[in-house]
């Protein structure tokens, strides 16, 4: 074909894959509203607006023509488009693919019973019935295994799950890595539990008034570099980063008054994301190719400033002053050392979203086990209670009284979403390899942040990682960011040196 | 045709409408959005956003699908269907013609003339340049008469810009209408001017803290029976009633520290609106058989609160303890004749959005002539700031110094909404109609009012007005509700006799 026409082919392409973007921004902006703004009474009919767009969206997603113009494109020669311009073609490829080859029925069944699934957790939960919740999850089970076989016929059907989070991860690969990070993992945290040093964080809890959190967030959050002239932050139940575009990011957090920590946190996490969000490609804003590139590098981005930042001792050197000036009757002689230790607690407990830094990955690995044997039919559903209760006691020593303190306690299987949780613990391996690699491009990034200069963090970020879009694997990413793939050791040791240290073990 | 097969396709057609009817709700809450939340910064990606949402609701409204469903149902027998069903029918069949016989290249150029007129009009009245506006006034009008030959042939082309807004309303009619109005209100108007009563607004100036005044409104609008389970209240630039779905109904207005009664009155008029919005027929709620009916009817909800209600004595009455309580620094000895008089001063002025009862249907009818003038070719644009200014001269003794304060005031001409500006006054008539037989049905409105009893009025738009739809033309709902057609000697009536009595003339 004549480049000429080829060129014009791509060009209705893109406009194809901008129509989808910006339909699937009005979408981010109508989920936004829900959790934030909608009042309570239009439920309903919301429920009913946001169908009849996903609708819109499918219907786009599998037009005939866009797969027409793909396969067009899909064998050019290399040299006919740029870099930018392939990953383009190949995005929008793996996605029509996907859509197209789940039949329809399928796909309605999934949604429907999400739809439904949601609501039979929310009361399962509430009212500790697991035997409510069995039948969807059962059910689930057997429809993402056949959605599978039609995703990715050439996997293991757990494998196809892990792929839509984490594209190219794969039992093989994760096995080994959980196993390792168990086995350092599980003595670690023994040894402090056993360990004589408990650090005092009793100086977090008093009362916090709201507006002054919300302040102080904000106030940190614009050190972060988060731009307010594209983008919110407002209040919904659970925090999270949405909106409808790169030019319009809302994160959200809650406030208890009690404790300001965990506002704010929620505030430095929710940052992360929209930081990677603000920091997109600026010429692509509205194609797949400047997207974030997995769940677990986006993961990466919030736990890079939660964990790798906040919780850092420099952090607490530069903001502890300010905490003091914001809340003028506490922590009242608590010096950074102190507010450190404290923020970086170990305490095992039941519930994943409370859980600390080094107890976090259990959880995780706890739920990729029970996932892999559900999939590979090895644990049974009516089992999984008394697994996960074994594990929680096994692994943290703790046995869940109830199933709402166990195995019901997280949303992601009330929707089907399996393979989801590893992007988590994925997502801190990324941040800590890409944190080793900045202190060494960046020799005084501990001064750098006492001086309270998040910025130069900001910008490192902007250029290493969210600039990149999807133009690599997160293997190639983290190769040509750090020099090596995915290497879960810097994340083990860097846990091992931070906890012995605080805890004065070794 | 067998009448299950009819059903069906009925029920097909239901679909459709639903779903077009949701999907417009998606664009109400974008638009809210965009007016009320929205990021400076996002200002382009959501043009883009809604651009491509209108596209859709584009393509749903000439689906080829809907018309063949539409003619099946169109010439079945009378008793074939219920007079809502038939409604829906018609409705449908009105929407669908006129979306589907306007070439495609006049939509897009009136859409694309629209949002750069926007941009001109906004530059053209800060800077006070009306030559920089006037091609695009030239340009609109033309093409909307060319419009107009294509929507409705058989009407005059001004006709058809009347008939979108107030479907069935044309020249013929309304230019006595308006002629007897004109010949009432300027002389009464000049009395005024004249009269040596000059009642004392100045009490309505202060100092009135903007958190006071949204929970005065509030509880106001909470009053007049507003359902913040189905509905919210928040800021805007401008005043307006949006949301997403009758569920879903968010009003808006803005404050002024230095006055309380302007937001107060705004909260008051957009709760009209909001009402309307609630009270639409509960098994309908997507379908077009529910949707308000016109413009002017519309207009004559949120004017029965404004005008009807919270100008008359009775609430001045009512709420003048409310307003001390909130504001105690203010209104000392201020009497509930004193501020029913502040609050109905009649002062002719340059700006129809700040006019008073008595001269706003004159910038209504000075807007009408001229539109109709441009439609005939006996007005040319570059003439028209003169004749604006002429007519301000000669209606209300006053003669703009600038173009801003004159043509190039408002708003609707940008964006080609010609026929618009009658649907004010016709709603302010409709109104009055409606209050008239309001209290010959509970006849003790006024003391009910004094008793803070808001809702049995409420209750009677609901029942007389909001549940009817669009279920008959708007002089068959008047019939029904008041035993005639509009009347406008009502409302010539209710002006003189409210204005005579305030300033003590005849």
């Amino acid at each position: 074909m004549p480049s000429d026409d080829i060129k014009n082919i791509y060009r209705q392409l893109v406009r194809k894959l901008e129509e989808r973007s910006r339909l699937g921004g009005v979408m981010g902006v109508m989920h936004w509203d829900q959790e934030v703004i909608m009042p309570q009474g239009a439920a309903e009919s919301r429920a009913m607006q946001m169908a009849a767009l996903a609708g819109v969206l499918h219907e786009k997603s599998v037009d005939p023509c866009l797969g027409g113009l793909i396969n067009k494109l899909i064998n050019s020669e290399p040299d006919e488009f740029t870099g930018v311009e392939w990953c383009t073609i190949r995005e929008a490829k793996r996605e029509f693919d996907l859509e197209t080859k789940i039949p329809k029925e399928l796909v309605q069944e999934i949604a429907e019973l999400g739809s439904r699934g949601h609501q039979v957790w929310a009361k399962a939960r509430e009212e500790d019935r697991f035997e409510d919740f069995a039948p969807i999850l059962e059910r689930f089970i057997i429809l993402k295994s056949k959605w599978a076989e039609h995703a990715f016929p050439e996997m293991e059907p757990y494998d196809a799950n892990l792929d839509i989070y984490e594209r190219g991860m794969t039992m093989d690969r994760l096995s080994p890595i959980f196993e390792n990070l168990k086995n350092e993992l599980i003595p670690l945290i023994r040894s402090i539990k056993n360990s004589d040093m408990k650090p005092d964080d009793s100086f977090l809890e008093g009362d916090f008034p709201i507006d002054k959190q919300e302040a102080l967030g904000n106030s940190i959050s614009r050190d972060m570099g988060f731009n307010f002239d594209k983008g919110r932050m407002d209040v919904s139940v659970h925090p999270f980063c949405g909106g409808g575009h790169p030019t319009d990011v809302r994160i959200t957090t809650r406030y208890r008054t009690e404790n300001f920590i965990e506002s704010l946190f929620a505030v430095i996490h929710e940052t992360g994301h929209g930081l990677y969000e603000q920091g997109r490609m600026a010429d692509s804003l509205d194609l797949p190719v400047s997207e974030p590139l997995t769940m677990a590098v986006h993961e990466s981005q919030s736990l890079f400033w939660e964990r790798m930042i906040a919780q850092g001792k420099s952090f607490s050197i530069r903001y502890l002053d300010k905490f003091k000036e914001v809340f003028p009757d506490f922590l009242k002689g608590v010096s950074a050392d102190s507010l450190f230790m404290a923020i970086n607690v170990c305490r095992p407990s039941f519930i994943r979203v409370e859980a600390d830094e080094l107890t976090y990955p259990v959880h995780i690995i706890l739920r990729y086990e029970i996932e892999k044997s559900l999939f590979d039919g090895t644990l049974k559903v009516e089992d999984l209670p008394d697994a996960w209760n074994d594990k929680m006691e096994e692994y943290l020593g703790l046995r869940p009284s109830t199933n709402t303190l166990g195995v019901l306690q997280d949303v992601h299987w009330s929707g089907g979403a399996f393979g989801y949780f590893p992007s988590y613990t994925l997502g801190a391996m990324y941040a800590c390899q890409f944190y080793n690699k900045m202190i060494v491009d960046i020799k005084d990034i501990p001064e750098r942040i006492e001086q309270g200069d998040l910025a130069c963090i900001k910008t490192w970020l902007n250029e290493n990682i969210h600039c990149q879009g999807r133009l690599y694997s997160p293997d190639q990413l983290a190769e040509k960011v750090t020099g090596q793939i995915l290497e879960p050791d810097i994340f083990i040791n860097y846990l091992k040196t931070k906890y012995n240290a605080i805890y004065g073990l070794n």
